[in-house]
Parts: structure tokens; C-alpha cells; sequence
């Protein structure tokens, strides 16, 4: 199991590699099992909004990175279809955590929540929101 | 009219310079007027996905600053609490346009509705979404 | 073509005159094309929120039947897998329309979008929402 | 804390009899806590989409009359602006449940969260969701 964690951390780390927008970011991924991802950001000041916050940009693109990673801990290659994202809260933080879980998967469909936070503290979610996925054949 | 839509204009493009990301990006306000906003946005390798299609954390926000752009012609400062995107075709353009519209002004909430496409092509969108914004007293 | 569209609305009548809740509730389909319908409903009492408007069930099973009916122009059977809906006025009517159209087809996903107003009144929605459906092999 | 329960379930009861159409279906409210809100709605013919499913009218109007209820054990008379549903698997039970939590209070906004499942297998939910709920002056 030990083992199978460190596969799917390694491969989807690899997969990152290979998204230029994600290489900018500095995207890490800290935890991968099946059906299940973290990742973190670390904050630098060229993801700001107006006010110093993290960008909608790059809160929803955690959202959908965390749900497509959880997806393809299962399905492999997925496209996300449709996402939606509700903005609790100003994202301030040192370090942006996001973990991604899939509550449905399917054939043709994959259904995934996503959640952000700062590290350390995921019970004052920054960001939660969905994701739907569908696999590439 | 033809000045209320250059100074609501040049007030957006002002807006922008102040957040970090949209300076990162290139994010040009290209019209402004009272609901309606189109912004550009010229491809860059950094954008990428892992099949160099425009990364959905900047489909998303690109949806979700047009849709903000367009209510903050009406009411000022607004944060975004709620953004919904649905990703109908890979996004691969030289230049992509984003146009927000308000389709409901409140006091409380202004909802929105943007589309993404490539310059010259509205009528073949990579996606399409929505917004639900609050004004900032 | 017009007899296609008639075709069209009969399928859909009879296929709605399958499913006992629009039974009860009375809907008609008005108009079928190719990826486009529009559907009826006349008010009734049973029909009310807390304050006699209509019943965001209702609201939603409009959106929700409007979009499905206009996918299943195109593809025959199909399922919603994820349904959002925005309720932009108190939805007050003697007859209620609701608007179908798909905005992409798809043989894995077709995506739609459906508006509901008062009959004579399209350009004042009380709710627009969309849908992602699947085709039923 | 007893007594305050059964009042607010008391309350969101009597809330609910005057809304017609939950008249209607029938729907009891079985607890309320601060926040927390949990349904019940026994299974009529008179429910069914074509294959004899819980209809997405009914479906979605669960998820959001859970929210709404959540939402005003916290903050009174609420509307909902926004409700998105997610529909995992077909909804076929004797007893459907609907679990409404509130996820994030707000004096201008409130999110909640929903899901439906069979009375007694909430580890199999139908279709979860959200909803943005408004506080009404």
C-alpha cells in the first residue's frame, strides 16, 4: 500500500511536470491514494487579486487540479467537463493546501468535491467545490 | 457615451494593473461598458495544460474576471462567491476573448455570464459560464 | 421540416406523458426542434412556495426537463448528471415557459441551457440554469 | 438543547405547511439543530420520471428546501439565488432522506450543502449539492 501511494504520488507528480501553467505555480503533490489527492502552493506575491488575496484563477484551478488528480488516481487520463466553485472566504495563506476526492466514480463520468485550505487548518476551508470528470479513451 | 465607455474602460484597466496575476497573464481590457466587458488574453507557452490547451485554472478565471469586470461597471467593487464553468471544447487560440454580461443587477447579488473563445470565433465558445457576485460596501 | 417538427413534439409529448410527475403536473411541450424546445406549464395553487411563487422544485424540474427534452432532440434517450440553477425574480405567472437549447452536443456529454419566464415575456427570466446530459446507450 | 430542536423542527414544520407543494409531496421535517436539517419524503407513484425514478424536480427541490431549511435554523427567512445538483445514481427507495448542512453562515450569504439517500444507506447518496442561500430583511 505503502508502495502503491508512492505510485500514484509519483506519476501524478510526473503528470504536473508536464502542465507548464502548473510547473509556474510550483503545484506539489503531497498525497495521492486511490480516489484521493493533496497538493500545495506555496504563496507568492504574482498570485495576487486586487487586494493581495489568492486569485479566483488559481483558487478554482486548485479546485479542478485536486478533483482531475483524484479522478485519474482511478480512471487515468480525464478532461473535467464542468466545474463549480463556491468562495467562502479570502484565501490568505503562507501555504494553499488542496484536497481533491472523488465521491462517484463511473464509466463514463467521475464525480469529485475539492476542497482549499491553509495548511494546518482545514476546518476553515478557504474554497470548497465539484468537479465533473470524464475519461479519455 | 462614446467617453463613459473609454473612462469605465481605462477604470478596469486601472483595476487590473493592481492584481498581480492579471498583470502576470497580459490580461488586456479590450471594451467596458455599463454590463458588458471583453477582455483578451495572448497565448503564451506558461498557459498550458498538459496537451497545451489553456490550462482550466485560466479558463476559469478568465470567466470569472469577465463576469466580475461586467458587474463592477454597475456596482463598484464586487467579489465573486460563487463561479460555474462548463469546458465544451479543448481552448486553443493565439488570442482568446472573454466577454462577461450581467444578466440580473441587485443590490445584493449580480449575476453573470461569461463565454471564452478564440479571437474572430464567438460562435464555436471553449466554455462557458457563470458568476454570482456581491458588491463590496 | 415541419413535419419533423412535429414529429418531434409528439416523441416528446409522449415521452413526457410517461413520467407521472409531468402528468400531475400538467406540462406541455410547445415547440420541438432540432436542439431546441420550449415547454408549458399553467399555474396552480399546489404549485406555491411559502409565498405563492413557484416552487424551486418546480423552477428546477423546468430548467431540468427543458434542457433534457432539447438533448434528447439530438441524441434519444438521455440522464442529467449534474443540474445549476439561478433564481433571478420571484416566479410569479398565470402560465409559466420554459426554454431548452443545447449549447454542444457530444456523443459522451451534451450541454444545455434552459431559461423559465411568464408566457409573453422572454426577456424577463425569473430562473436560467443549465444542464449536462448523458445519452443512454 | 432538547427543547431548542424540537422547536426549531417545530418551526421549519409549521414553515413548511404553509408552502403548498410540500404539502404536496408530503415532506416532514425529522430533525433541525442549529445548521443542520434532516427530511423525509415517502415514495409515491405519482413521483416518478419515465423509468420510475424519484423525478430531478423532486430530487433538486429536496436538496434545496434541505439547504434553505439549514440555512434558516441559523438566519430566519432565507431565499436560495443558487442551486446546483449533482445526480450520482437513479433515486429508487421507499424513504428518501435529505441532509441539509450549513457550510459557511454570512449576514449577506449563506452556502449549504445537501444530499439524498435512502432512509438508512447514507453511504450511497442519490445526488448531493449545493445551494447559496440570501437572508430576507
Amino acid at each position: 500500500m505503502a508502495a502503491l501511494e508512492s505510485d500514484l504520488r509519483l506519476k501524478l507528480t510526473e503528470a504536473s511536470s508536464r502542465a507548464s501553467f502548473n510547473v509556474w505555480l510550483g503545484l506539489e503533490v503531497d498525497e495521492a491514494r486511490e480516489g484521493e489527492v493533496a497538493l500545495s502552493l506555496a504563496w507568492r506575491a504574482e498570485f495576487g487579486q486586487y487586494n493581495g488575496y489568492l486569485h479566483a484563477s488559481i483558487v478554482s484551478g486548485l479546485i479542478d487540479t485536486s478533483c482531475g488528480f483524484a479522478a485519474s488516481t482511478l480512471s487515468g487520463r480525464v478532461l473535467a467537463s464542468q466545474l463549480s466553485v463556491r468562495f467562502l472566504r479570502p484565501a490568505v495563506a503562507d501555504v494553499f493546501v488542496a484536497r481533491g476526492k472523488v465521491i462517484k466514480p463511473g464509466r463514463q463520468q467521475i464525480f469529485a468535491y475539492g476542497e482549499i485550505f491553509a495548511r494546518g487548518a482545514p476546518e476553515r476551508p478557504f474554497a470548497v467545490g465539484d468537479a465533473v470528470l470524464v475519461p479519455i479513451p
